[in-house]
């Protein structure tokens, strides 16, 4: 029999617990060993839980323990969580971890380990929730050369832009919606300003192409300036706006990272992806384009997850198969920066007849693709065009309020 | 070194190769193995081909070999493909197939001769192309309790009934230009009679629910018999009409599979699938609903199923992590009938006055979701009440002119 440490008794460490011993029977089918729980780590007591005898609060129990063969990290944060999933690590404990802050910021590292100590580190939980998206991206999808992933990985402010577009709703109303439904924090910033979206791009990204990206090396803006106008014209255009975080190679190789609020047309299969729900579109040589969709968050949809990773290192036993991908904090040569970012764009301006749009759009050499009395959208051009755009725009007398790129599927 | 065996040197077959040495060097990276394309086999000669010399015509020559290790299965068929599969995992090779036809009748039987002998069968680019769905299934989702899978299984007859629902095309004439842009065979009846969705259904139906379901076992109706009018009526509800392939277990443990035209409301993400894409949605009791897109078909989205198969053979090495499920061809107690399927419906009868839906209804313990002149649309019943329903249309003069299942997300 082999023991598996949970270690965090919160939502997702609770939800790991539960849909364990549900589904006990089945997993111990599926991966042909005798399972068991064998410790839940976290420094608060639990009486009257049907687990709460499982409860430490030392890490070295789970460590000192040579039956402990799996552990679940699910308390998030880095500290302590880098530390005590490298001892693990180093123990000879694979691991598998829903902590997207972790991996986004030391995953490097802690493949590193896993590599060195002949163990498995897996993450699937990360990203996406409960959507396939890590394993298929390295196994099902391996024999591609990936160019590009693009997704929609914050499910709150997925929300919040769908009750804008369904419902026309306001900015502020929409978020105090999904702070009254739970879907968002207190204080929302993690989720609004991007920053959640960042780390798991972050995440694909290192993976995809084989360099850790670090989420200070992104370019991150969120949807708080996002206007029910903005959203209107979108419509009126045929998209919808999304947060969406996006990694690409460009053509001299470099990879180009972002997180911001772009027009989705509506013949991609992301512009429908709605609710609190996540997707991610993965581009490749073979495949051409392919998508995974699912609940990005969530306690048993999160467990799911991470109890699939574990499911797997079990199967696995002594096989490594958890992709390493190199530390680059030093060098960020092979990343290109926002000025490289080509995409047709929305501009949202101050009313003025739609010929303006159509005069300048001749000038600068761009295509007008559509055109409204307070705004139009053009075909795809680099930052220098669009801000020439934008500068002739002004220079007609036309007020700019919102410029938003629009994504090409 | 290692070599990999091509059985059949058609479309999948040199996408196989052509995908191989674009990537090859990936792929060795990602295995840790050296490896290379040995024979191609196949009953013609390739004059001209750059890998003509790889080109054998007997199987003999690659079960000897002992260098090749993994062999690609693209023939097509049961004969000689079944035989030769069985060959090859007998002598010790693991095998990855293409062939939907091979794994949904004989699967059982080649995943137990592949564990009997310490390989792996994979069949990922089996069900829905490049869409990684078999993997995801009996891994990342494994500590799921499924509960039902659905899609849209066959690219053809999606194409033909967007063209219906996006241009009001009628059916002859959409499934001409499907033949024209070679979407559809000259003899297009496997796909448009639902035969190809079936063969896959089967697959997802054994591997979810752990026994073989054979293609004769499954209530199968093609799109052959929708009409444009069908489509409007159910685009005028909110709704298209798809072609679902789907497998669910009862309240009673019983699984029910099905494959036929049915409307699928347009909040449900499916309803989004367009072109011939195809799309996979996974019910599960921890992630909740998720779903998996790509092309169904084509050279390079197949061989990428086919070799990211083959670099999980290589990297798992000893491991036989192919899933297997039970011989079931005596026993079918298991298997619930048509009879048992319950959904709401979509009626379409000659004009009549939208009263009369409303007063059937009532009558019969049905809620009337929506009503136009010429059909309507009523909550879930079984097929009795569904029998019962169009018996009171006729009594009240109603022609009935089609009658489609709704399928609720």
């Amino acid at each position: 029999m082999k023991k598996i440490a949970v270690l965090g008794y919160g939502v997702v460490g609770s939800g790991v617990v539960e849909l364990f011993y549900r589904n006990q029977k089945k997993i111990e089918i599926n991966t042909g060993e005798r399972l068991e729980i064998g410790y839940i780590l976290d420094l608060r007591e639990f009486p009257g839980d049907p687990y709460a005898d499982k409860v430490v609060h030392d890490i070295q129990v789970i460590l000192d323990d040579q039956e402990v063969g799996y552990v679940a990290e699910c308390m998030g944060g880095t500290n302590p969580a880098f530390d005590f999933c490298r001892c693990c690590l180093e123990a000879g404990k694979s691991v598998a971890t829903s902590n997207k802050q972790l991996v986004a910021e030391k995953g490097d590292i802690l493949l590193q380990t896993a590599k060195e100590n002949h163990v498995n580190f897996f993450f699937e939980a990360s990203v996406g929730g409960a959507i396939p998206i890590i394993r298929p991206l390295h196994t099902c999808l391996a024999a591609n050369d990936i160019s590009a992933v693009a997704g929609i990985l914050n499910g709150t402010t997925n929300f919040i832009l769908q009750k804008m577009f369904d419902e026309n709703m306001r900015f502020a109303p929409a978020l105090e919606l999904a702070q009254k439904l739970g879907y968002a924090e207190r204080d929302p910033s993690a989720d609004i300003d991007g920053g959640d979206a960042c780390r798991k791009i972050c995440i694909l990204a290192s993976l995809v192409f084989g360099k850790h990206v670090y989420p200070d090396q992104i370019y991150t803006k969120g949807i708080r300036d996002i206007t029910l106008e903005d959203v209107q014209l979108a419509q009126r255009f045929g998209g919808a706006v999304k947060l969406i975080g996006i990694v690409k190679r460009l053509e001299d190789g470099r990879v180009l990272s972002s997180v911001m609020p772009m027009v989705v047309m509506q013949d991609s299969l992301l512009s429908h992806v709605n609710g609190v729900f996540n997707a991610v579109m993965v581009w490749g040589d073979g495949v051409d384009k392919t998508m995974f969709y699912g609940r990005g968050a969530g306690k048993l949809p999160t467990a799911s997850a991470v109890l699939g990773d574990i499911i797997d290192e079990v199967k696995q036993k002594d096989t490594v198969l958890s992709q390493s991908w190199e530390s680059a904090e030093e060098d960020t040569s092979f990343l290109a920066t926002i000025d490289d970012f080509k995409a047709p764009r929305c501009y949202r301006t101050s009313p003025c007849g739609k010929g303006i749009f159509a005069k300048i759009a001749t000038e600068i050499g761009v295509e007008l693709i559509g055109a409204a009395e307070n705004g139009c959208m053009i075909s795809e051009c680099n930052q220098k065009i669009a801000e020439a755009f934008k500068r002739c725009l002004a220079q007609e007398g036309a007020e700019i309020l919102s410029r938003i790129p629009v994504m090409i599927d």
